[in-house]
């Protein structure tokens, strides 16, 4: 039983190595992408910059697509989870669409070399990935809609075309990666805040409290 | 001197056929950039996807980088005449921003391929090129500034942030190029009229007639 219990504690210690490793060769990879591009960047680069071989870095990714793809699911995913997470709250529409605006735009600062890649080398996606990953953003699309057309119901928003409005309040959210870097003037806290408000206004709602 | 004529005009007509074969070996760069990427993208597929040989494309464009930065420079160049075209007329600032959004939407619209490469390749411009770019972008986004803050100092526009005012309204517009696709179930006159609205929302105005 003891030997059980260690092995198994053995187990979870070297998962948790492997995890860290791939993480290194994850952030190594998003760090090389952002500057460099994709198409450009070996997978013996990536190994160098963290001062392993290539086939400790095959080990952990199959190849360079596999890293590609986790860095556009993993922008994806953190996104739906905010969409997803407003919607099951069952918010009304402004507190809902103004906690999204918050969430969203903390993920853009937080992972915005992330959201470069993912928005420069989707075509570098393998097919399967990037299928699911539209999927994805379907998801995404369909919950910010929900949001959206609840509150032109009832008159708190105020826009013409419901897909319109959609694509602008994610737009113009995405967009920050496009613009922000570190350091930075602002705090992310108030990048956020004045994010929301933009948003909020884009659609007719008011800022004041309501 | 009737000889010197016939001359001028032939050499005119050279001009004229000269400038449609490099309008035309561009317009295949930026279908085959937008569809496959620009690095994978060679001088060879270039000349074939318009049924030229190689030499041609050469003798109209030194290299591929150099069809890079046409469409690079072409998509500044139409943004930079809307925001100086705007500015010259000194509009009061809710007429301006909307002028300036609409014009800005419909080179967006007409040019969203151009539009998404730029935004896609500026790791590939050549130094000197990303340079000139910079400039430009700097001297629209100073255009846009001053529009915002004087209608937020006489009270038209309701806003935070300078800075980030100015990135959301143009991030808005231009990342119209990531959901515009043809055919379009609206018209872009129709997008353009509802981005001049969520534009002007966005930083505080109202959309109906000042």
């Amino acid at each position: 039983m003891p030997r059980t219990r260690k092995s198994t504690k053995a187990a979870s210690v070297w998962n948790e190595v492997a995890e860290l490793k791939r993480e290194k060769i994850l952030q190594s990879a998003v760090d090389l992408f952002y500057q460099n591009g994709y198409l450009p960047t070996t997978m013996d680069v990536i190994a160098e910059s963290i001062g392993a071989t290539k086939p400790f870095v095959y080990y952990h990714y199959e190849n360079k697509a596999e890293l590609l793809s986790e860095i556009a699911r993993r922008t994806l995913r953190e996104w739906l989870a905010v969409t997803t997470h407003v919607t099951d709250q069952s918010l009304p529409p402004k507190e809902a669409l103004s906690l999204a605006a918050q969430q969203f735009t903390m993920i853009v600062l937080n992972m915005y070399k992330l959201v470069s890649i993912y928005y420069r080398e989707q075509l570098n996606l393998p097919k399967e990935v990037a299928d699911e990953i539209a999927g994805m953003r379907r998801e995404i699309d369909a919950q910010v809609r929900t949001i959206l057309a609840e509150g032109k119901k009832t008159g708190v928003f105020e826009f013409e075309d419901l897909a319109v409005a959609s694509q602008v309040v994610t737009g113009m959210v995405s967009f920050v990666f496009a613009w922000y870097r570190e350091p930075s003037r602002l705090s992310k806290e108030e990048i956020c805040a004045q994010m929301v408000s933009h948003v909020l206004r884009s659609v007719g709602a008011t800022t004041t409290p309501s």
